[in-house]
């Protein structure tokens, strides 16, 4: 099998999860078969060495898994994102919209240094808009959108089209 | 410099944070070295090693970094404690108080087996709630807490005392 193979036989499918209709797409099978999630690591190393980067920026709480084991894999910072209130440095901030309402995200100051070549990382593409609020803090700081990187994409939300604006490479392991 | 002194060099303190009169700890700086985050990961691998784990537990979302990273590197499985209402499938919960109020976290059942070695961790122990609510759906599932593991300890808010009771191998790097 290769490794969109062993993603999807182990990712679980939840009925009606956040809320009658939809089906979630459950990694914590993922994160409990340790080699699996090894696999997964090194085929994202694979396809984002190339990059030359200089940091990863993850998605909290679920990008931190794999966005963390990545950034000590090729030894460079790691820059969270998280929900507004959480950091406690200075931050900047940006919010977009949601089906209902709206989110906002924060990354502080100073982590970033300008002309950098960013990483953004979340375990799971949906809307996009998350990822596309990183990327949008990483510009207000001068740094360079590098690529993305997904375990999982859900292809029918399009949230390739709200990201690839900011840059083509987009790596997801396994679509839907 | 030893462990200790590293983490504590790095560490930002955060005057007012997230309310008056508190000192937060700001842990980014330590994330934004890649090499300390080793460093830290290879010091809590040495201690927690002789335990024989089974599977490491943490608590959403800072536990990830490091927890989803030590998995790694022992090669088990890696099990999420999350607040309620973010893990799909059939879960455990338990609350706990908090100064003022309540909070309440999840395990999914099935993940973690009767009789399985199991590492706790988060990246700071406080007060020591969040942890021993995860040391009870251990228990309520039938595994043995081995061992509680931390980057930072704040000794003044006596967070060992509620967790000793479950098991009393407890690490903290860095402790104040």
């Amino acid at each position: 099998m290769n490794i969109e193979q062993k993603i999807k036989k182990a990712i679980r499918d939840v009925a009606d999860f956040p809320k009658e209709g939809v089906v979630f797409k459950d990694i914590t099978p993922l994160l409990s078969d340790p080699v699996l999630s090894n696999d997964i690591a090194e085929a994202l190393m694979e396809r984002i060495k190339p990059l030359n980067l200089d940091a990863i920026v993850a998605i909290e709480s679920r990008g931190f898994l794999y966005g963390f084991l990545l950034a000590n894999k090729l030894n460079i910072p790691f820059i969270p994102v998280r929900k507004k209130g959480k950091l406690p440095g200075d931050t900047l901030e940006y919010t977009y919209d949601l089906e209902y309402g709206s989110a906002t995200v924060e990354i502080h100051t100073k982590d970033i240094e300008p002309g950098w070549n960013v990483l953004i990382h979340d375990d799971l593409l949906a809307t996009g808009g998350t990822a596309q609020a990183a990327a949008e803090l990483l510009k207000m700081q001068g740094a360079h959108v590098a690529g993305f990187a997904f375990v999982v994409e859900l292809t029918f939300l399009n949230g390739v089209k709200k990201i690839k604006p900011y840059c083509d490479n987009i790596v997801s392991l396994a679509t839907y």
